[in-house]
């Protein structure tokens, strides 16, 4: 029986899920995907995403694959089949035919993330578990410097949480290329790409970000903890309702 | 003791409540925001708005006044003072000192909603209660050619659902000066600016609209009903969710 590697495009809602990654509570995005593959056709089906993301996080673009038996369905009919099961909260947006060495994870060489951050007195009702609600004025001047620092190659093991106890221990060396910063009436958004990001770490390095610019850290704090590499951790990470997964570039 | 008044500036995510018009269960926006007053001040104060907008209808930009007691409180500290009271669902923006003779319904010279179609097979996570979900194709040389027959001053009977019996009889003749429409992606946006519009009109108009282009009417089906006047209804609303009272023009 010959099998065949599906390619996922994904969007989801990051609020009703406890994250990407599956959970003895079964209520994960994965879990989710994995359920609707085995009730299109009864067989259990592995889905590996390009990554975790954490509860309430949002996805626009989450890639995974999955292998499936080749003859069970065409591969134009898995989007409407999959959807189908899913709840409306996610959404397979696309089903290509992927080759069969391709793997969502280890192929990954870089991603996009959003962070969207509401700077008013008062959170707009329309951005309800959709933006951080951050009322006190911000310097953005004092972001963009922050921003700066991060950028380039660095140890960022100051701005990843730990995992749990047990976990094989990474390396934490990543490069971010790019941190794009747009301010349009009270929403700041900030557009990070790097070639990985560690756990929690872009809302470390977010949090850390909003705290200089709030006047209660100095940027030399940021140098510090990236020159502590794992001696010195940020602990202010920014709330996970304001984080998009945008892109997984290949 | 002298009264002021007050200009309210609101937002509201209309999916909680049962439209802007107080109720009898008191669940609707009207009824949220004098109990904030009352809250505030501890005195019943009317609150009135430019007009209705339907259970589910979004605001960006809802305007009303409210009669105050001049001494209780300055005008700037009333923003904060509801907002206080309010569910995170509304959000009073702003809050200036009006005129005396101000009045947020008959003063409106102009109002301009929004109307967003989601326009693919499945609707996007984030797009839930924000925009109808039209999985069918549709032509949109139709809906400029049908948007440019709304336009100018007509005899809008057809594309008004009837009030309540008791409700008195109303002038059914408006003028549309204009309908944007835009187009990017999946989304589609209506955007629609006139001298005012009768109940559910909006929601009749781009129901209508889309009925057309999805091949299921033909573009006279509009013709007729624009010259029938009262005489002939269209019957195609679209749904509230879709719907944003964007601004109320003086």
């Amino acid at each position: 029986m010959s099998t065949l590697r599906l390619r996922l495009l994904i969007a989801y809602d990051g609020r009703p899920f406890r994250g990407w990654q599956s959970q003895a509570t079964k209520d994960a995005v994965q879990d989710h995907l994995e359920a609707a593959f085995c009730n299109t056709i009864g067989e259990k089906v592995s889905v590996q995403g390009s990554g975790r993301t954490d509860a309430g996080v949002h996805a626009l673009a989450q890639v995974a694959h999955a292998d499936v038996p080749a003859e069970r369905l065409a591969v134009e009919a898995w989007r409407g089949a999959l959807n189908n099961f899913l709840p409306n909260e996610i959404r397979v947006l696309r089903v290509t035919r992927a080759a069969p060495e391709f793997h969502a994870r280890f192929d990954a060489r870089g991603k996009i993330y959003t962070y969207r951050i509401w700077n008013e007195t008062y959170l707009h009702p329309l951005e309800i578990g959709r933006a951080w609600h951050m009322p006190s004025p911000l310097d953005l001047e004092i972001v963009r410097a922050g921003a700066d620092l991060y950028l380039g190659k660095h140890d960022f093991a100051g701005f990843a949480a730990n995992r749990a106890p047990g976990y094989a221990a990474e390396d934490t060396v990543r490069t971010i290329h790019q941190i794009g910063i747009t301010h349009r009436g009270a929403l700041i958004t900030l557009r990070y790409e790097g070639d990985g990001f560690l756990y929690k770490m872009i809302r470390l390095l977010t949090g850390t970000l909003i705290r200089c610019a709030q006047g209660r850290e100095k940027l030399d704090f940021i140098r510090e903890i990236l020159a502590a590499g794992s001696r010195r951790k940020s602990s202010f990470a920014a709330p996970a309702e304001g984080l998009y997964l945008t892109k997984v570039l290949y």
